[in-house]
């Protein structure tokens, strides 16, 4: 069976963007005369189905999604970005981005500015600030899609696509334990987003499963950021309870803690220490990095294909999917204890 | 003298975007009656000029800018948008990003996907394959302001910010041979973009000056990545003529080239390695990495700066400025020769 015509093929034809396809086909002032006029003759010459052309008139799509992170320095969200453009290449959609850099106040803003910039939906992951939601129901109200990714709450009733952040932390702590480390402390954050303390809950289940205590002065709050890492392994080696491995809130913050550890004559392993998320640096520092591997690509590829699935039907929001995925292990230098 | 009502003002009292109070004072037909009356009555409430309400009647401005990079993924353009943030701040204008990914059909998508979504200007840095510019013009043509920095080309006549790349090639070269390195290799890219093209003459420039050779299979053209970096320092190794230290086109490549250089047991500084960008990784790896910090924070503040004095102006051209900024060497272990 031949291929339908889609807005896409018009699209490639006259060598526009399948958001000024959709425009002109809609009746969106902006768009010329001339263009009008060529894509109803591209659309006529490629028969495209008068059914899509009526529906595209309804629609006057743009075409590109907004993504809202936290920040794009971190490769995890580069990563993930990555793969949500892969899996939107043959849909016609393109993505703008948009970092909240861990402010409420900016990620209301993004979902202003994107909504502004008439983006068909928004795939956001939260800023470390977020309490507050309601700047997230214009989207629904809108009839968009929505999707949260990695930072998500369960206040706002939209498609999700997580990590297993439980068996993360779990993962992390049942490794150190395995390898003989016996007093773990955890330098992460306490702000509001579920998956620090899903991966706190894993800690503190795998460290009573296997009989250990969880001292409440080794679980360090505080950022995630090179410096919080060097701050929280200096006030853990200079307490009296000093633990014999930390793990880390990611990877930055696993960077900070090795190099104070250096600094104060414990490189590890002779500490033990873990990250999360498996970033590009973790397998090049001294020691490299053992860490979880939070699988951002194929985080991305479900976004992409949530999105996708939403946009074609009619109520975007008539399943309320919820991916969940596993997180890898990843074992290097700096949790191989040989005591 | 009391600081003048602006349209942020508006904004900031209204809690809405700057852009919804200009495109409330255009008449924008997508803002809602309410909205547009609440406007007026808090620009009547400030006292916001008459005049400025005719200008931003007349603009219908977005306060938004768009901003094309070749790929978040690499810290120095991650650096360079994080301070165009930081230096419009207190501008009310916000950025909406678009990746290239080095590709010259996704940049032509992102200059139309910005101006779809309404961009007051767009802030752009070339990808490794454009050749070709006219995509740009539609910018120019509309009056707005296009702002080229790091990777720009002279057949735009359009300001630009860029790094001194022959000082930046001469300098590398330059310390390698004062550390007593004499056979100095290139792994490099032959695309288009002038700043490769600078810095290898600021390389050949150094090692003529130094009455040093300049052997033709001493440079390598390939990507820029961490995979490029291993190819080209095995095929260096392997050759005839092996070099005794390599200049890595950006950190990335040098992290392949060290990691090959470490597989075959020559480790740096035995073979002397630079890079370019000073990534955060690079003073973390083992050997840390010497390299050229190319200032993306300054070239971030200058674009920012750049571009709210071309926004202010009717004509944005009216002066086409070219800010050069001067690399600076970081020396550190990975060409620290000892013999």
């Amino acid at each position: 069976m031949k291929k339908k015509t889609t807005i896409y093929d018009i699209a490639q034809e006259l060598n526009v963007t399948v958001s000024t396809v959709s425009r002109a086909l809609s009746g969106f002032p902006a768009i010329s005369d001339a263009t009008r006029k060529a894509v109803l003759e591209v659309a006529k010459k490629l028969n495209y189905s008068p059914n899509k052309l009526a529906s595209a008139l309804k629609s006057g799509k743009t075409y590109i999604i907004g993504v809202i992170v936290p920040s794009v320095q971190a490769q995890f969200f580069a990563s993930i970005i990555h793969s949500i453009e892969d899996g939107l290449k043959d849909s016609g959609y393109r993505i703008i981005l948009y970092q909240s850099n861990e402010s409420i106040d900016n990620e209301i803003n993004g979902v202003k500015t994107l909504l502004e910039a008439q983006v068909d939906g928004i795939i956001a992951s939260l800023s470390l600030e977020t309490s507050v939601f309601e700047h997230f129901n214009e989207i629904i109200k809108q009839n968009k899609p929505l999707i949260l990714f990695d930072r998500v709450h369960e206040s706002l009733n939209v498609p999700t696509v997580t990590l297993d952040d439980f068996e993360a932390g779990y993962q992390a702590t049942k490794h150190l334990i395995k390898q003989g480390y016996k007093k773990i402390a955890f330098v992460t954050t306490e702000h509001q987003i579920k998956i620090f303390d899903d991966r706190l809950k894993g800690y503190r289940s795998a460290l009573s499963k296997h009989r250990l205590a969880c001292a409440e002065d080794h679980v360090i709050f505080g950022d995630l950021s090179i410096s919080a890492g060097q701050k929280g392994a200096e006030r853990l080696m200079n307490s009296e309870n000093t633990p014999d491995a930390i793990i880390a809130g990611d990877d930055f913050t696993a960077l900070g803690v090795i190099k104070k550890l250096k600094e104060m004559g414990k490189t590890p392993p002779q500490i033990g220490v873990i990250g999360f998320a498996n970033e590009t640096f973790s397998d090049y520092i001294t020691p490299s990095l053992s860490t979880i591997d939070q699988h951002p690509n194929k985080m991305g590829t479900a976004c992409a294909e949530m999105f996708l699935k939403m946009i074609r039907q009619e109520n975007p929001y008539k399943n309320t999917d919820h991916i969940v995925l596993s997180p890898t292990l990843v074992v290097r230098e700096s949790t191989s204890n040989t005591k």
